[in-house]
């Protein structure tokens, strides 16, 4: 399977920490191998960040670990190929402009017989995560204006989930830089930090962070993972069908719809991307 | 004003060296701290670099100078900002998807009075430059399809330029992966190197490369600049008006357009992006 990562925070936050404990998994602490990608929204604009190898090993990776990019809204994939082969164009996140935003998408699953409906959008790899992304914004961009309020968009991408759903596993990631909308089929977990700040340490490498040291008293920073990326903190499991949409660190709407059990593929399992 | 880099090759071939000469233009030999960007392709996909600070000072262009990323086809911009404000958003090169490809865009110059057709593609930032991207891109979609053959396409894109001259400098880069466009209105040139390969110098910095240690005999390599970027080769300077369609790193097109004539900013002087 492929795995997940999404900040979102009330102030500029880099994922420095995060994104460490992701990496390690793409081609060293687990099997991820097959590319990774982050995007960061700084205001209305983001920074992209593809690669098509392993993350374990990569000097761009090393450099999104390093070196601090501040964002209130970011959104990471790291792969193991199924559907479609190792390239840059199959390379998570996917990004298209709508109504003068920008926005990303991210998935974790598979889909098997979904036809994508034709549109503006057309998806320029093979994977199955693009045909969805491009449905979607199609689906929104004929139902829909830049002047929808968020509510009703929300209330359309989560029936766009539920019908996905029905095809299979649909782990996913979707921002336009004012939120972070989050979906779960199978495996999805949260933790929200807030003060007073604490100390963690990531599962899969030797790091240990003092959170008092790098924030403020008014700081709300949450992060999204496909599993737990800390061994020393509590977090939120989602329950499958279920959705949360994140703004400046907190959820701002939640809700769960009735989808077909899936098991989660296991690790080194058959893979799913 | 600001400064364009593209580069055509029939082999993966790196940009180290020319991005190297370029960035430190960004805030050490050049005036142009506002920002850059700079897209390579690599099949359909494409990656996308961008910092709205300074090449000179930034991590992420060291790591571009230094990490060799391999492309049939780049561009890249350096910035000094004049029409919209210093941010990510504004910075070059600009991206959309149209027909299942990235096309990527950079320009140098300003426009005034210029109204941009709506469309499918909106701006996200306040530059003429992403405005006049959008506007391309939404004459070309609503005019053809993903079939029309590129000579279609190309005349297009030129008359399309001749109109855009006619509200000011407009030196631009566009590209799908396929090809790279170039059009020029005061200044821009091109090196296209081949066996024998030679070594050459940067002029703004102490750096030297020797091309046969890193070449083989069939690989062919251009380079489109604002500025020529080494003081030992000749490059061969376009003509107001002129325009050259680049493919591996031949010309396979060209032409000239008559454009009213406009003074090439001075480095230094009244800037436009």
């Amino acid at each position: 399977m492929c795995e997940l990562l999404a900040m979102s925070a009330n102030t500029p936050t880099d994922l420095c920490f995060s994104f460490t404990g992701l990496a390690r998994r793409g081609g060293e602490a687990g099997p991820h191998a097959d590319g990774w990608g982050v995007a960061f929204y700084e205001g209305r604009g983001v920074r992209v960040f593809h690669d098509p190898g392993a993350s374990a090993s990569s000097r761009i990776a090393e450099l999104v670990q390093t070196h601090p990019i501040k964002s209130e809204a970011a959104i990471s994939h790291i792969r193991q190929a199924n559907v479609g082969r190792i390239s840059l164009e199959n390379t998570h996140p996917f990004i298209r402009e709508l109504w003068g935003r920008y926005w990303t998408f991210a998935h974790n699953g598979q889909l098997h017989g979904f036809a994508p409906r034709r549109g503006v959008y057309r998806p320029v790899g093979e994977t199955d995560s693009e045909a969805v992304f491009c449905d979607l914004l199609n689906g929104i961009r004929e139902a829909f204006d830049a002047d929808t309020p968020d509510a009703q968009l929300i209330d359309a991408v989560v029936a766009a989930c539920r019908n996905y759903a029905r095809y299979g596993v649909i782990n996913l990631l979707l921002s336009n830089g004012e939120w972070v909308f989050t979906f779960c089929t199978t495996r999805m977990c949260a933790i929200t930090r807030r003060a007073p700040f604490g100390p963690a340490r990531l599962r899969d490498a030797d790091v240990t962070v003092d959170f008092e040291a790098e924030t403020t008293p008014d700081d709300i920073v949450s992060v999204i993972a496909t599993d737990p990326l800390t061994s020393d903190e509590q977090w939120d499991a989602y329950q499958p069908g279920e959705w949360r949409l994140w703004r400046k660190g907190e959820v701002v709407a939640r809700g769960r719809e009735t989808v077909p059990a899936h098991r989660h593929p296991a690790v080194g399992g058959s893979a799913v991307s």
